[in-house]
């Protein structure tokens, strides 16, 4: 089989998790790295974004690793002009927009584009849409484990030096549904969150912290203050999430030391499914939810 | 939307588990059960199975609830010539000649069949399948659940008034795996078996159980002798099952009170799925790993 041709644009914590499969998986040959800041890695080609298209039928797949809160967007519509795409974008209520963007360049120029191939959007898409076809009312929780849009969104108040927010599934809620109890979704998590800041500023943080629309007003929210030595020691890559139906009767989980690594091996995964849809010529942009189990492997028979 | 016209081939456990579920979904019309036997149910058509052609044209989708270890397989290939039908083949290694069969049929008559589309092989071949594809070592267990082929094999020895078998996960082997720790694999799974027989043959028949090849030797295997009523009572629809890799990082489980009605679910669930399938005429068999999940709803993109 020949390899599969690799571009990574973006080169953070994904990026990173990415190249590093990629250079240890013999069915993929990474091209090169793009990144907007100047960055140099060692035995890899690194380009300016605005380089693109100089390697134009020398990528087969575009592996988008920026964030999803900035640059993954607009990302995908540049890449897509010269290169099959595929993506982790996360931000669930701009699914839709991003998905319609990508469609339209995604046919004119004949691509193929893969939205939100993460763990959720992602994996957790699927057994949302399996387990709600099943006649079962669903419900997912993360963590425990760092939200980053929370970890920001702290970030930002006035007089906060560094901040860390880990999502915290409510036991006793999440058993009450297990048990087929009716529970306030709202109840279903506790936001925890370890702050930076002087003394004299810790009330007023705490406060605008726990009122924060949209991230934590109505949530059980925790403020601790911790040093940045204690803070350091607190952060970690480590998630983990569970997609289960009300009464437990089906229950998808999954944990992870790295979150990046484990977005990294799905993006990885299903770009070997996107391989049969540039065959095809089914150009277009595409979720997880099209993409048929068999595409995953050669071997599927011995599977079933 | 019209109704999808439905017919149930085989009414034991299974066809009455679908027959109950499309009478109750706004979205079938049931219009007749075939059966070989001469049985009579309440304001529903029964016919004989050579009165399959009378159909043609009155049926979109056969529900073929036959046992996979009696008839079944001959079913599909009688059925497929007039009507799309969907299945439940539970004979992992016939499965592939199964396809065969019906997919050499389908494509003459201009039909589609959905092969296997049951908890395992079913929902667990699509978890095995996705695992196995994220780098993993992949389990599977099932129970504590009445094996249906066990149970018939100890019903075959002579001497033997009735029993049953349960399979059961063995909890220590289990968590070993799930740390992430090596295990035997025949080691995964203990067999309870409860048997009524007269005492003068307890142990010959315990003998033969627990040195049947296929079945029982090399496996940790319970003989236990009980009176008719203590098996009666033992007797349990219920089930559970679970797909998980080494170090149990991706884990999914499944449990229910009534197998049939389990089953049923799933094939109504992809019966819906079929429907676009037959729009596109894509006649052939199929198994669960050829569907893309957002055929299972109009609403994929709020499970996204």
């Amino acid at each position: 089989m020949k390899k599969i041709k690799v571009g990574i644009m973006g080169y953070g914590n994904l990026g990173k998790a990415v190249k590093k499969i990629v250079e240890n998986d013999s069915r993929f040959k990474l091209i090169a790295v793009f990144s907007r800041r100047s960055i140099e890695i060692e035995n890899v080609s690194v380009e300016k974004v605005e380089n693109l298209k100089k390697y134009i039928d020398k990528i087969d797949i575009m592996f988008l690793c920026g964030g999803s809160s900035s640059t993954l967007m607009d990302d995908a519509i540049v890449a897509l002009k010269y290169f099959n795409t595929i993506d982790a974008f996360d931000t669930h209520k701009l699914i839709k927009k991003h998905l319609k963007n990508c469609e339209k360049v995604a046919i004119n120029s004949k691509k193929v584009a893969f939205c939100s191939f993460g763990w959720d959007p992602g994996l957790f898409s699927l057994m949302r849409t399996l387990f709600n076809s099943l006649g079962k009312k669903t419900f997912t929780t993360w963590g425990k484990g760092v939200s980053q849009g929370h970890t920001e969104a702290i970030k930002k108040i006035e007089n906060v030096k560094d901040a860390i927010q880990f999502t915290v599934p409510n036991r006793a809620a999440v058993n009450k549904l297990k048990r087929g109890e009716a529970c306030e979704i709202n109840n279903l998590h506790k936001r925890d969150c370890y702050v930076v800041a002087d003394p004299e500023y810790h009330a007023l943080i705490k406060n605008k912290i726990v009122t924060m629309p949209n991230y934590f007003a109505g949530y059980k929210t925790r403020v601790n203050y911790v040093n940045q030595d204690e803070l350091n020691s607190l952060k970690s890559a480590g998630h983990r999430g569970e997609v289960f139906t009300l009464g437990n009767n089906f229950n998808f989980s999954l944990k992870t030391d790295s979150n990046p690594n484990l977005t990294a091996k799905i993006l990885i995964s299903y770009s070997i499914t996107m391989v049969e849809f540039i065959k095809k010529q089914k150009y277009g942009a595409y979720t997880i939810l099209d993409i048929p189990f068999k595409y995953l492997t050669k071997n599927y028979i011995e599977f079933i």
